[in-house]
């Protein structure tokens, strides 16, 4: 099709009465369809059904011979961090195993940053001398919840550009000189929802860069580590070697989980960084908690035992979702190629598609998709405080709904961004011809 | 035996000589006993052994019908809310299910509260207007990971003395009419570690006293509601009732776990209190994690089935732990009654037994049993700091080891506070003749 912007107007309000039409028969349709939140589906849920009867009635010792039943061991059992070690780019050592939920971790470090402090730091992020509220950089777009935790404890958002391999850097560096600033959100691999993969380069800048605060923090949450779409298993730099190497070996905490692996409701989360920055963690931890689910742990490693195991597993969550990625960008351009309407990513592993559609008309496409029956999640909450500048992000999210319903919806999707393209078009001539 | 202070001296210098032998022996056989935390023995653990298959291969979906494995129902399943609604004395609305370990719920409560403050709170509790740290009640001998929590985080702690019926109320009342003390930890039934159960006039000045704060509140940790080692059932008043009835609907917060109920490492832990506070909890919860391990709600659900056999699994422990019990007791009273070495409480419900040796004596009595391989809770950390003003007060945990073990350790212990006791008064008439 040609772009709707250079299409002549006779053109143009035939295309809109087509368009239209096909919206409207769509709706009639009263489908249900929900394309919201990056859920796993319960066909991924069941590769790890064998784990609801483990760890087994009489296998409830660790490696190093302790009950995993009992009180104890707060880091995690050995076998657990050695298991997710490489997936995080740590060493067992460096591993800290939390329940279910990592977003609770990279919680828990922020309040503890807001409270005590960090190492290297003067003072506790929330008592800053002249009472300045701390900031985070934030790549967009980005991932709602991370904004979410910084705007329920005042930490004001910078947002900056992401540029296909990692966030602008030097946006990145520019912000970070100031020394409020003190810490950065970064999805390194399979960004949520760009799906970017951050560049050998970008890892280098980040972990070198200078930084106005001495206790400057990446909070590198790499929760698609192993969660490839394609046969290419991306990797990136280690971050915590590249801090190390550059004498910035407190820069980074990663953050993991097995939520999109095992189970998502019923995961093990993961802190991982510096030997200064894990006995920090573990000594506000052990103020929190006596240990967390130690036969969660068991479970984990007698259902995946090693990392051949883990990724068998994964290839089982790949053949389940590439079709439902492939649908939806199929979907997205055979109504939308060539016409101007909308930009999009093809990921090559994690959970969305990340789409740019005619700015000003995000939030019109979610309603008119909404009308039609079909929740996607909100224009605008791939930025922090939900406002996208432009209108014109939209996150899709295709793993949860059946192929069948996915394909319905991202062609109902791709409609929707059609037809507000056109509207708007429709809506710019007439302004333009009433004060031209 | 006869109270030390009364012996002739030449009686106490010929018992010292005997005590100190019998201690010289004890030491020689080289043991390694551990008293000091208060942890699940092997075979109450095994109680539970059959939830290690739990929740089985098919046996995922919620009474509603939602797929238990998957991501949401953050408040927690509806049946192990009702579950356990009755042991917190709360109805299931009431309810929040978190992962593993109550003093993490509890931790967050003060994080939560220190950087957003409460329902009925003018401003957080960390951003007080003139700057004083706000302060809780704690009534002593208590539970040192409460303690370690107000360390933790600046919060000023006020010792008040318990009565055998609960804490001190009029002590309670002068401190509580301070506006910058905000709240006060409370074990009420089985108290860690005086076995205290607070009565009901202990609750219903609790719920209706005056309190300079319009925000306080009562840290109620129920830890130990259903762990009796008699055959009486204590029950206490209901706090949440009791502060309703009174118009303080807001002024408790009720924690509780499973952790000595089934799993001691991979329990459940709940937090229950009124529709507002339970509004406040889950709008921070829900910043903090998509939801808590619903796999180990069913587990547990599936296992107990009721209050019928959550009471029966109880029962089981108590089976246990009652001889432990007796044999520390036993012990105590065999070498120290009448001599007035020590006093101590015969709990009957909890994990502890609280002994008060001679004043001046604690850390002694610590230090020899360590001297004799006997591991026993570091002397002063029932109190603020770690810091007993009196070096007294002793907490005994008979639970984790054997019977045998028990039994050995207990007369130990008895045999170093007598020791302590007896060269306490040495030294103290050597010094009386010589300053006399």
């Amino acid at each position: 099709m040609n772009r709707i912007a250079d299409l002549p107007d006779a053109t143009l309000q035939s295309l809109h009465r087509q368009v239209r039409a096909e919206y409207d028969a769509f709706r009639a349709r009263d489908l249900k369809l929900d394309m919201t939140r990056g859920k796993p589906a319960p066909d991924q849920l069941d590769l790890a059904n064998d784990m609801l009867t483990l760890p087994g009635n009489r296998d409830y010792f660790s490696e190093t011979g302790a009950d995993a039943r009992n009180y104890g061991d707060l880091q995690g059992l050995p076998e657990a961090r050695a298991l997710f070690a490489p997936m995080l780019g740590a060493r067992p050592g460096q591993v800290f195993v939390a329940d279910n939920s990592s977003l609770a971790v990279m919680h828990d470090c922020i309040v503890w940053a807001l409270l005590k402090g960090v190492p290297g730091g003067a003072e506790a992020w929330g008592k800053a001398p002249g009472g300045e509220a701390p900031a985070f950089i934030c790549p967009v777009p980005g991932y709602d919840r991370h904004f979410a935790l910084c705007e329920e404890y005042g930490i004001r958002m910078l947002p900056v550009p992401l540029t296909g391999h990692g966030p602008d850097m030097d946006a990145v560096e520019a912000l970070a000189a100031d020394p409020s600033v003190k810490a950065m959100w970064c999805v390194p691999k399979y960004s949520n929802p760009s799906g970017e993969v951050y560049s050998d380069a970008t890892v280098r800048r980040l972990a070198g860069m200078r930084t106005g605060a001495a206790d400057f923090r990446l909070f590198w949450d790499n929760a698609y580590a192993v969660h490839h779409l394609t046969e290419r298993r991306h990797e990136i730099a280690n971050i915590l070697d590249a801090c190390e190497r550059v004498g910035n070996p407190d820069r980074a905490f990663i953050f993991g989980s097995t939520s999109k692996i095992t189970l998502a409701g019923a995961g093990l989360a993961f802190f991982a960084s510096s030997p200064a920055n894990l006995a920090w963690f573990l000594a506000r931890a052990f103020k929190r908690t006596i240990g967390s689910d130690k036969l969660n742990q068991l479970r984990h490693v007698r259902f995946l035992k090693d990392q051949a195991g883990l990724m068998r597993h994964m290839d089982g969550h790949r053949a389940l979702l590439a079709p439902k990625f492939d649908a939806v960008i199929a979907a997205l351009e055979g109504r939308l190629a060539g016409t101007g309407a909308a930009t999009w990513v093809t990921p090559e592993g994690g959970y969305f598609i990340s789409l740019d559609a005619t700015p000003g008309t995000a939030r019109q496409v979610v309603a008119l998709a909404k009308d039609a029956g079909l929740a996607m999640t909100a224009a605008g909450s791939t930025w922090p405080h939900g406002q996208d500048p432009h209108d014109s992000n939209l996150r899709l999210a295709p793993t949860f709904p059946s192929l069948a319903d996915v394909t319905a919806a991202a062609d109902a999707i791709a409609l929707c961004i059609l037809l507000a393209a056109i509207e708007k078009q429709c809506a710019e001539r007439t302004k333009s011809s009433r004060t031209g």
